[in-house]
């Protein structure tokens, strides 16, 4: 059984206990790292982390997410399952992109650390259900869950309005806005907050000059905004969050 | 069989050699990155990523520790048989705060680089003990392992003196002071070298304002100081090794 | 069967998505990852690191490289059977060290993003190879692999001339300089393009004091100038492609 782990923890010896945790109840669980490399409490990045990376995954693969600013508080900690997947983590806004849900269950787990869930709930929670438990034994379903609040996309006198998501490791800054109807070649005009900037619409980075400031569709069908080989979540300060508006030039 | 990695190489091509090494000898090894991010040559944060992450590990886990600033030179290289594990790495101190050790064996193996002993001594030792070797085959058993001289703890008129170990990737400051018997609530005064500071000691991280200074007793037991969502590291200039004096204010 | 990985995406999320793909395809694939860290778009040090790492793994290893500036524009994609191995990526000068070349073919996938090869061509087809697949199910054969072109390495009066190919993740600054036949201990005069250093050859960084600049024999047996626990490659400015010149001093 597959278990996915999505951490702002860096590479650092704390994903090296919740390895040690789910090996020694599951001895035969395929650890999956998908990134350890969530800025720190962005919950925003780790949403968008789990949106793009967990649904490549095979049918009944547990997906682990631990970005929790609120560990040990009154967040509430979730397992979401879904008609593919089951998700662990806590309740702030994480799973915001998660689709197929069918159930959601609030855990209920005794005697942890207040400062570690990751170790002492979350990872010994998916190495039980890796090892056949049921979401049901760790708590009771509950409705509510925590959603990212994001600008619904609106396209009006021919501009496009949405909002950054997150930016990635690459610097290229990625929005929530899908379809734009914008032709590859065509000289785009947008505003990133109040700032505005031209750019053309190319299919790929390496068709821009390097340097160069681009909009490009993503993998993942999203408007994104690049620079090619460099860097531009930094030239455009934008890091999620930031209101957008697009229009042809 | 299961052979953990903690080294300070970064994500780099130098953890693969290794990797394919132990593969090519032992195939049907787990191998799990703990944390290839131990800052270059600190052994004490190599020492406590020992500590904290390998006793999660089950019974028979093969633990090598790669942070070696003498590599080539005339330190010893070590097996160390515990009651659970075995450990492989040099004689440096990364193996400070191992439990429960049966026999130590100083490496004698010949053929190697002078640069680059993970890959040449500590990653097939390992390999060949998740084979089934014994680590009497590569080395006489030894006596004084080498360990870090941590200041002791001591409570004297109601001042408590010990050291820090190191900090981790959050920024978080970690003492070698344990129980020390505040309150949750209450306002600590403290010290780092000669610098004072005040603040509240907390259940965890979610509890303190967004920037504020806060004592932790953390998932180990050890008195930690950390920011929440920021970095104590920066913040208090430690990293390992500076006097610590805490009261209650 | 080990798929291993070798990208500049960082530890991102673009790594797990890859990882999903190959566990979708083949469930019983061992993932490796070699690095993620290679400089974003650097060739040169993903050559090196495909040099150093991948000769270490067992036979039938099926090796994926992911440094891609070019993705989606005309460059080609291939596949390399060598006489142990399979090399998976983009013909751009990643492969320029691969030795046993048995034959190349150039890779014609369809229906992919214009963006994203690691995930929708490299990694489907590196796990439809571990599941039993003929690379010549995805391509003709071609001819005319793209190399990184290096200074062939001269000596001339005493003068040993060559070239930085990269730098690593200790800021180590390795040449394509071998076998340079200067002697452990000798005082060496060393240029960086027109600027000259002093330094010592020694066995082994720890032999040098701490901030030491140092030449060593790397354990690939390429000269390599060092800085004992501090960083070459910013004292020298040289990160790939520098000239250098070496002679006893």
């Amino acid at each position: 059984m597959i278990i996915t782990l999505i951490t702002d923890f860096g590479d650092s010896e704390y994903v090296g206990a919740m390895k040690g945790v789910i090996y020694s109840i599951c001895p035969d669980a395929t650890i999956v790292d998908i990134t350890h490399s969530i800025k720190k409490f962005d919950i925003r990045q780790a949403s968008y982390a789990v949106f793009s990376a967990c649904k490549y995954f095979p049918r009944g693969t547990i997906h682990c997410v631990v970005v929790d600013p609120g560990v040990g508080t009154g967040r509430r900690s979730v397992i979401i399952e879904t008609d593919k997947y089951s998700f662990i983590g806590p309740d702030n806004g994480v799973f915001t992109f998660v689709t197929g849900i069918k159930k959601v269950y609030e855990i209920s787990y005794p005697g942890s650390s207040k400062t570690f869930h990751g170790r002492d709930i979350f990872a010994p929670i998916a190495a039980r259900l890796a090892s056949g438990s049921e979401a049901r034994e760790f708590g009771s379903q509950m409705k509510g869950l925590k959603r990212i609040g994001l600008t619904e996309v609106k396209v009006e006198n021919g501009v496009t309005t949405g909002e950054v998501i997150c930016s990635d490791s690459f610097g290229n800054v990625i929005t929530n806005i899908k379809g734009v109807g914008f032709k590859y070649g065509a000289e785009l005009q947008f505003k990133v907050e109040e700032k505005s900037y031209k750019s053309r619409l190319l299919e790929s980075y390496g068709f821009a000059d390097v340097g160069e400031l681009v909009c490009i569709i993503n993998s993942e069908g999203y408007l994104e905004f690049a620079v090619n080989q460099g860097n531009a979540s930094k030239i455009l300060h934008a890091n999620g969050g930031e209101k957008v508006e697009v229009m042809e030039a």
